[in-house]
């Protein structure tokens, strides 16, 4: 099963998503590729130029181990509320990596976090989402320009 | 005169803009905002996950002289090939500035450089491009969600 998740949808739920964030912030952090196109509509709503992108590598280790690391970690020293996004709450191991990370880096800075899909097993819940994923999510973003 | 550009206009652009730039690359850096979404769709499209955003502030000096400087510039330095998009080139200045300071901090790193609308009277004139501006531009991006 597949769900073709497309822009309608997506602002739809994007509108839905400002609308529950009740929480006021100085910065997006997408995480990339998944939170991209999120942040850049929701940095214009929010007037919020803001917007810091960070990336997540998967690698193995020489026991042919699975890891995520971070790469292109933003400076976020003078930032005080910081808002996370991405796609979805999958597995959950991306968010917690994020949310970790950069807990530990700036402890100073107040972190939360919005994703549009969340799925019931995930060890990571988002602050905010606003559908719980059931099936494998097509977005838009992934397939419009691939085909 | 004001032109609302929308999500379906860009995906059409962004497929002519893929079937023109005839150049392999490694990276893709949006220059945030922006670039966003476009990188988003193309580093799925060209099936790399090596999108790493950067970011222009504007500020003003003692004199009050307006300036741009860049931040949370990404370490390109395992790079080779870079494609840097923007959604615009506009008065071009924030092009000229990100290719410089990039072309001047990783001298090994080969850079193009492609966006969607690019103006005439333009300081910076992107190596692929889809159309001129000819009006004010209302990007989906930026309009559908504030609204």
């Amino acid at each position: 099963m597949r769900y073709y998740y497309d822009y309608n949808e997506f602002l739809s739920d994007l509108k839905k998503l400002v609308a529950m964030i009740d929480w006021e912030f100085d910065t997006i952090v997408p995480i990339a590729r998944g939170g991209l196109s999120m942040a850049h509509l929701m940095g214009e709503h929010y007037d919020i130029r803001d917007v810091y992108a960070i990336n997540t590598i998967g690698y193995e280790d020489d026991k042919k181990l699975e890891h995520t690391k971070l790469f292109n970690i933003p400076d976020l020293s003078h930032r005080k509320r910081v808002l996370i996004v991405d796609d979805i709450s999958d597995t959950g191991d991306t968010l917690v990596l994020v949310t970790q990370e950069l807990g530990e880096r700036y402890p100073g800075v107040e972190f939360r976090t919005a994703t549009i899909y969340y799925k019931e097993s995930s060890l990571f819940k988002p602050d905010w989402y606003v559908r719980e994923a059931k099936e494998w999510i097509d977005f838009f973003w992934t397939v419009d320009l691939k085909g």
